[in-house]
């Protein structure tokens, strides 16, 4: 499996850098984030080091959500934000691909979302679709 | 699998809505957001109906993250934010489960993150932690 030496989640999953371990299985591995946007914000990993979602194997990526929810489960989470981020302009900052579960328990704590909605533009999906199917 | 007459996505799943399709599955069904944050926004969701993530059984959400890669490798998105959002308060509009892939082209466009992050709590973690564990 990919890893990295001076990477610091691929340190967390080996153990040279002590963690909040919430769940480990042979492809996947949990902590708590220790700068919380709010209380039981927590990141799941693949071990798989990869900067970036296309940087992971799709068996790896297949186990990632079933503990996501598990998570969401165990913290009693009601409402949340499932997040990851991939480049520094999209706020990733660790490049290790981590899915945050952030809860939502009222306005001021957890994730923060601004929604700069476009207008649509039928012409425009229309052509975009033909070309995004183009390369499936 | 679940099906809810009146849930919009559903309703998309099965045609009587039409949208700008990218990708179809036993499980998955993949579409353009039709009110984008960039150019190439589309939403991943499991055909199975449930509001929030702990709602969807564990084989469908194993086929969802894959699809979002697929799309992201077509829309040639560099910087991209994942996200998947559960209850009103944590910015879900409708009550079908999710996921956003939502390239971001430049600060402008694309999903706008606020991190309110708190200080470390080292014996808040711990006892959190333990109280998590407990529950898996």
């Amino acid at each position: 499996m990919a890893s990295s030496a001076a990477c610091i989640f691929c340190k967390i999953v080996k153990g040279d850098i002590p963690s909040f371990k919430l769940f480990e299985s042979d492809k996947v591995f949990a902590f708590l984030d220790i700068n919380p946007l709010s209380k039981g914000h927590a990141l799941v990993i693949p071990k798989h080091h990869g900067a970036k979602l296309t940087d992971i194997p799709d068996d790896s990526l297949a186990e990632l959500l079933p503990v996501v929810k598990k998570l969401v489960l165990a913290t009693g989470a009601e409402d949340y934000n499932v997040l990851q981020n991939n480049g520094r302009i999209a706020h990733q900052e660790v490049d290790h691909v981590h899915f945050h579960m952030i809860p939502k328990p009222n306005e001021k704590e957890g994730l923060g979302i601004a929604w700069p909605q476009q207008k649509t533009d039928m012409d425009g999906l229309k052509a975009l679709l033909a070309d995004i199917k183009s390369k499936m």
